[in-house]
């Protein structure tokens, strides 16, 4: 005899527990799912461009039979929270000890810093191995335009970052530190 | 002997006044291109999101062999304005005397809702038959609060929307409207 539901149960508890490898992406959408359904805030993933090849008509219905992967022509995320315009973008690298800049093309940090000129929240999650931290826009910006370097020492992460730790609904509550920079005192 | 400067500009030019039969999302997308490279705003369309059923590598790079579109989560276009989140849609239909409410699913209507909770701007840019007008977002929910009809009236547009005539650079200036209700006075 099969109890499906018990079996579904005994999975969702599974995958919970697996959270801590998953990707900062799947991390990021389940955290927006939660802010959204919660009335928290409003942040969607914009979706990956895809550019066309070639289609073709089924019963009506358009089939993509060829086509490729764009590069975003801004960051991947942005919505609204407590009144205030956000955009951002999520990066991971293995080492622990810097960020690669290289990670992070030019036309991402030019829309960081048209963001911020429009007086939106612009931000970084970045995950450094197994760390998750909150990078302002106007951190990020101020690191390159001072630095010669070609990536960001974790000490600078310490400094000016916002650790943020994995937990359960939300997965990564990254709103607490746009709190803590912007809303700090509400 | 060839003039290719000289024939591009009388092409412009040429297209310039084809404009008047453009789609409206390629009018959208050309007026928020004018506002991104004047500094106005900041407004992008979000990719249409598709659907991937199978992929292949050639010479490691990811082809997209069988996919179908999806409907957008959100509405079409966002981002931001003197500080405030935007977030609209563009719907246009042939007929002149009322835009058929079918043209708007339950998740957009939710969205539009959504967005005015959070202290963002949402609207819609319709376009019937040959006349755009902008619609608030928040006279687009009394209509459909009040109303069994499952039509807006032309009188509604003239009522409450605001027309938005086709002119050049930007094609449609629809922050115009914006700046009428949101920032009178300013």
């Amino acid at each position: 005899m099969k109890y499906p539901n018990k079996i579904n149960k005994q999975n969702t508890s599974f995958i919970t527990h697996a959270n801590r490898g998953m990707k900062l992406e799947a991390l990021i959408n389940s955290t927006n799912k939660y802010y959204n359904e919660n009335n928290i805030a409003l942040i969607f993933k914009r979706p990956t461009p895809v550019g066309i090849v070639d289609v073709s008509y089924q019963q009506n219905k358009k089939i993509i039979n060829k086509a490729y992967f764009q590069e975003q022509s801004t960051l991947d995320y942005n919505g609204i929270y407590k009144g205030r315009y956000i955009d951002f973008d999520a990066k991971e690298c293995a080492s622990n000890t810097s960020f690669p800049l290289s990670n992070i093309h030019k036309h991402q940090t030019k829309h960081i810093k048209d963001v911020i000129d429009h007086q939106g929240i612009s931000f970084l999650i970045i995950k450094l191995n197994t760390r998750i931290y909150y990078l302002d826009g106007n951190d990020y910006l101020s690191f390159i335009n001072n630095n010669d370097r070609k990536s960001i020492p974790l000490s600078y992460f310490e400094e000016k970052g916002i650790e943020i730790k994995e937990k359960y609904n939300p997965d990564i509550d990254y709103l607490k530190a746009i709190d803590e920079i912007y809303f700090k005192g509400e």
